[in-house]
């Protein structure tokens, strides 16, 4: 099966990311895209210290790459709106395809970028644009094709919802602002995360997939996050509701609402709770109803994981003759693995544990000393005196992750405990960190 | 363009949904296809009376569908493992795709379908097997493909999740599960979602999916709720933690966790806040990190939308000569919308409002006739008398939702006022409801 030759225009941030992901994975991604993806030629301005290059033609001409006969898929990387353009719509020429994480280009360049790539036949992706590593177009565009769709929302920048996220904590704009340029968060010039600006990218681009509109961007309406104050925050609070900074496209009759702004949100809402540099969209079809999608929304192999998500689509489509585009396990059967399922014993888990004890100093100390024995470490005790019975209490327990073989033993020593009435009450737990 | 022909075996509730949702979205589907979905026969042990067939053929033999030669798509919807297994490989045996929404099938003869398939180059697609609508299948099998996944976690059977979420109310078990058959959450046999069976056999199709492991549903261990009682509920939330059925699987060092059970789940994470019938599924990839995706896990038009979805790939993938398979923006060029985007003034929202008032009696009832006046009905309002200041104080207040353009005029009166000092803060509201 033929090779796929990617081409990498810019390795910055996500250039880099996309470059490590594909070497690190090579061999798990070949063996879900059925074919080899080689890196066949990166160009960039300067170099990234944080990649090995090897024997990959490197230059500082990006048109290189467009130009490289070799090259199956330009990978645009740069950012921007005019070399960027330039740049697609040469290989589009060249009858390449193209993967892109520009929200930037295709917001304002996409219906002609589009219309280039239809007369010539390639794939123009943009997954990586929008909520970085969260597959959200792949989502709305084929997912969820059965839905008329009525409205979507995101919190689709991490940058602005950083701020806003320590502002809850009753900080000042300009003081968290400072402190998300220092962790890289936030740009020098931060204008088109806090006025809400590359929301609006985004959001333009969500809404022409969603509602099946062309690209307007430039009547979207934005209004940044500046202005809003730890006191309004306060009361927004009060009454119940978080202030977000939210994308929300809505169809309508006649048009469609397409508008970034600071939004009040019920708090018991999900989407209230997606802080700090997370993203997530909701999309609200009339068949599925609500559906969210949620996860890192920056950072370079998140966005990396988008990027090499449409090279795979792309690989997937250009090197199956066939009409069986994803292997029906998403890997090639030759790929899978014979990796077998463990027993329970050997799993690793954290517990709740409940137990009658009687209620006599030196118990506790006896349970602790069981656990201990088998390598159980406890987070929490709870003795609850008040339920007296029979000169016997409950105590509960929260332990640290082990073995599941250890908590086995470890209750079966507690049970055979004179001290402990009755069975030993066992609820795994799981903290996902 | 070539249509695309189903024969829908199974009339129940997810074919009664896929039959709707195809006809009431027919033009939006083939706009985002680029061919026309026919449905071209309906075979059923029973009439559906919620449905309208027309000039449909329908019959009581679902075979009639496989042996049907204009039918290109199978869909199974009619459950269990015999005779559905039958009827699958004998769909693929005569050239057709298949489209099932049969967890238990694929759970448990998947890795025998898939074989079978591969051997006649078609199609075999499940997403509507697990977690209804939401594409979290293709989130697997697609948008996750540049990552080693090392997790996966969901609450995948709403029953299950119905249940226990009214249990988190003090409720027991015995009688939420009476509750929850009258509401036709559950089946008159529960077995299966409250012993965490159907959550095993989308767990196991969930892992072999992102481990690329055949699929060991056998292997699988299940747990179920039956024996959660509301006092270890009220002690885990004490503790920090909600507990769910969780279904587990991880990728360990020389096999792979499988396991469905009551597990104890930290509160602040937005997995612990998903209730009631609604499912979620936390993915963790090396590059991207965490990833959740969330909404209806069942449902007749949630799993019809994923039904869809899976028909449409097929027919993506049968109708178009070249690599362009999913257009740009999801939709066909000729099937985009000219849909303006409307100015903000047209846009409906609700709005929280703060401005600084005369301090005396009168002054909320002019505000109020203000907003009246301009349709705006009030929620809620807060006068901060404690922050008295020059004879001033602040007014708060969250108003309903109305036009935006309203809103402008009522502010703009609002600040002409005498009683108002200085502008009206306005912060837009949103209740996705």
């Amino acid at each position: 099966m033929k090779d796929v030759r990617v081409g990498i225009c810019g390795l910055g941030t996500v250039g880099g990311g996309t470059f490590n992901v594909l070497n690190r994975n090579a061999s798990l991604i070949e063996g879900r895209a059925g074919c080899t993806i080689r890196i066949g030629r990166v160009a960039s301005r300067r170099q990234n210290d944080r990649i090995e290059l090897g024997d990959i033609p490197f230059s500082n001409d990006i048109f290189d790459v467009v130009n490289d006969p070799d090259i199956d898929v330009v990978v645009e990387l740069i950012g921007g709106y005019d070399v960027a353009r330039e740049l697609v719509l040469a290989a589009i020429e060249n009858g390449k395809h193209v993967v892109t994480a520009n929200k930037a280009l295709i917001a304002v360049h996409g219906n002609e970028i589009f219309e280039a790539a239809e007369k010539k036949g390639v794939i123009v992706a943009y997954e990586a644009g929008v909520a970085g590593g969260i597959p959200v177009i792949k989502a709305i565009r084929e997912g969820l094709v059965a839905n008329r769709i009525d409205w979507i929302a995101g919190i689709i920048n991490g940058t602005g919802n950083f701020i806003l996220t320590e502002m809850n904590a009753g900080r000042e704009f300009s003081d968290v602002l400072k402190q998300a340029q220092e962790l890289g968060y936030a740009e020098a010039d931060p204008t088109f995360d806090v006025e809400g600006i590359d929301a609006a990218h985004k959001l333009t681009i969500l809404a022409s997939a969603g509602f099946g509109v062309p690209l307007q961007f430039e009547r979207a309406y934005t209004e940044g996050i500046s202005k809003v104050t730890p006191y309004d925050i306060k009361h927004a609070e009060m009454l119940g509701y978080r202030i977000k900074h939210l994308g929300i496209a809505r169809r309508r009759e006649g048009g469609i609402e397409l508008r970034v702004h600071p939004t009040l949100v019920p708090k018991e809402l999900l989407i209230a709770q997606v802080d700090g540099v997370l993203n997530a969209v909701l999309v609200d079809g009339d068949a599925v109803g609500q559906t969210m999608y949620y996860g890192a929304g920056a950072g370079d192999e998140a966005t990396a994981s988008a990027v090499i998500a449409d090279i795979v689509d792309v690989a997937r489509a250009v090197s199956h003759g066939s009409t069986q585009r994803v292997p029906y396990l998403g890997f090639e059967p030759s790929a899978l693995e014979d990796l077998p399922v463990l027993p329970v014993e050997d799993i690793y888990s954290a517990y709740y544990l409940r137990m009658q004890a009687e209620d006599h100093p030196g118990v506790l100390a006896k349970i602790s000393s069981v656990l201990s024995e088998h390598g159980i470490n406890i987070e929490s005790v709870v003795q609850k005196e008040s339920e007296l019975s029979n000169g016997k209490i409950p105590v509960i327990m929260l332990t640290h992750t082990v073995q599941e073989r250890q908590m086995n033993q470890a209750i079966a020593e507690l049970e055979a405990l004179a001290d402990i009435d009755g069975p030993v009450v066992r609820i795994r737990a799981e903290n996902f960190s």
